[in-house]
């Protein structure tokens, strides 16, 4: 399983991705699932994956590699693509193919899920930083102010905080914070999403990563973060009167 | 969807359970999901209720009416079972019986599930209160001291602050404000859980329910509870310090 997340403020993009991968529950290894496309002070593309990995790995080399666009017989990557939007396309494309090789649709016998789910954050010189989504299908849909995060993955566990502190105006370092909450509730429920944890993050117009690291089992910080955020919900569920419900009344 | 939790506790037991259904999106009704049965001196069974909602009556009617055991010839009933695992693989039986009443396993076109997943809670005199999940299939899996709770429906959201906050040794009121508060975390991420919630507190050898009631959107105890929450994962999180990472380390 997998779990990323990217959080859109008004200040720029903040992405963060676990890297625990399994092939059945006996099969865990660590995989980088966030990665960058950088031309310094042109374009930084961030892209995160959940789902199958050879299928990742497939549209990771399209969109290094690039292929021909059969109407300008053109060689287009992710590196080439004029916006955002046309770099999610070209994502939604290279998930295609990438699929298409991956197996062969008459063999419906294997049981294995060639599914996979991206985002796709970033900004290129020129226009302003955008987030997608792009499913199995090739197909997108984009972050708004309205919702200004995505999750792929296993989404479930990490959303009430998002839900209740994430939003558009928030400061670019408290939605990395946030990012991070979202991160350690996950962790903690499912054991197949797993540290360590790849942190991106762009400051709007900046065209360059203001922050990209990975966080690690002995990191001060998340470690701090995670024992807060434990220690707070319990001070905040004991701060709340008893309920003052007795006896039958429906 | 749903959401039931039971929460196991030295002292006793308490269920909970919201009563929004649907058929579709566009098709949403109010329907009870905690049922109690009770003979008061001798036994209180609670069950709460997951999944296609015509089986779940099917259930219901047979726990009510009994059937013939083919062994004994006698008619058995959850207000017949001697013991809690006895009642428990009675509604086992039920859901398999009320499940090839429900549909044709000939017919795999109309794409509608006939699963139901249910909680089975309480005491009969003599033993210990005990808590039980049941199956579509009809088996059936305890609780226990280690993870002293059970869930059904859309369990994931609310399932951290179990995590974190129930165990065995909690104050039985303390466990019910747990539930409460997995609860209002569900409602608040998944639209398809909702409001009425009808809560059962059953004290251990008490022999009858200690709380049965209806919380509705107008209960001020569940409105400031929600209130308190949302405040209290604010100042939480506000509380952490912000992230120190900067620059690329990795």
């Amino acid at each position: 399983m997998t779990y990323c997340c990217g959080i859109l403020v008004r200040d720029g993009l903040v992405m963060i991705a676990d890297t625990r991968t399994n092939a059945g529950l006996d099969n865990i290894s660590t995989f980088r699932k966030l990665h960058v496309f950088e031309q310094p002070g042109e374009r930084v593309l961030m892209l995160a994956a959940a789902g199958n990995l050879s299928v990742t790995q497939g549209v990771l080399n399209f969109l290094k590699e690039g292929f021909e666009n059969p109407e300008t017989k053109e060689i287009e990557s992710a590196l080439t693509a004029p916006t955002m939007l046309k770099a999610a396309q070209f994502v939604g494309k290279a998930v295609r193919r990438a699929r298409a090789e991956a197996f062969d649709p008459s063999d419906q016998t294997n049981g294995v899920s060639f599914d996979v789910t991206m985002l796709l954050g970033g900004q290129i010189k020129g226009s302003e930083p955008r987030l997608f989504m792009i499913y199995s299908a090739g197909n997108s849909i984009e972050c708004s102010q309205d919702t200004n995060y995505l999750q792929i993955g296993e989404h479930k566990y990490g959303k009430p905080i998002l839900d209740r502190a994430a939003n558009y105006d928030s400061d670019i370092y408290d939605a990395l914070k946030i990012g991070l909450i979202s991160m350690d509730s996950t962790i903690k429920s499912n054991l197949s999403v797993g540290l360590p944890i790849d942190v991106a993050l762009l400051r709007k117009d900046s065209m360059e990563l203001e922050v990209q690291t990975r966080i690690d089992a002995g990191d001060e910080y998340f470690r701090d973060l995670r024992e807060r955020w434990s220690k707070a919900l319990r001070a905040a569920h004991m701060a709340i009167p008893a309920p003052p419900y007795r006896g039958r009344e429906k």
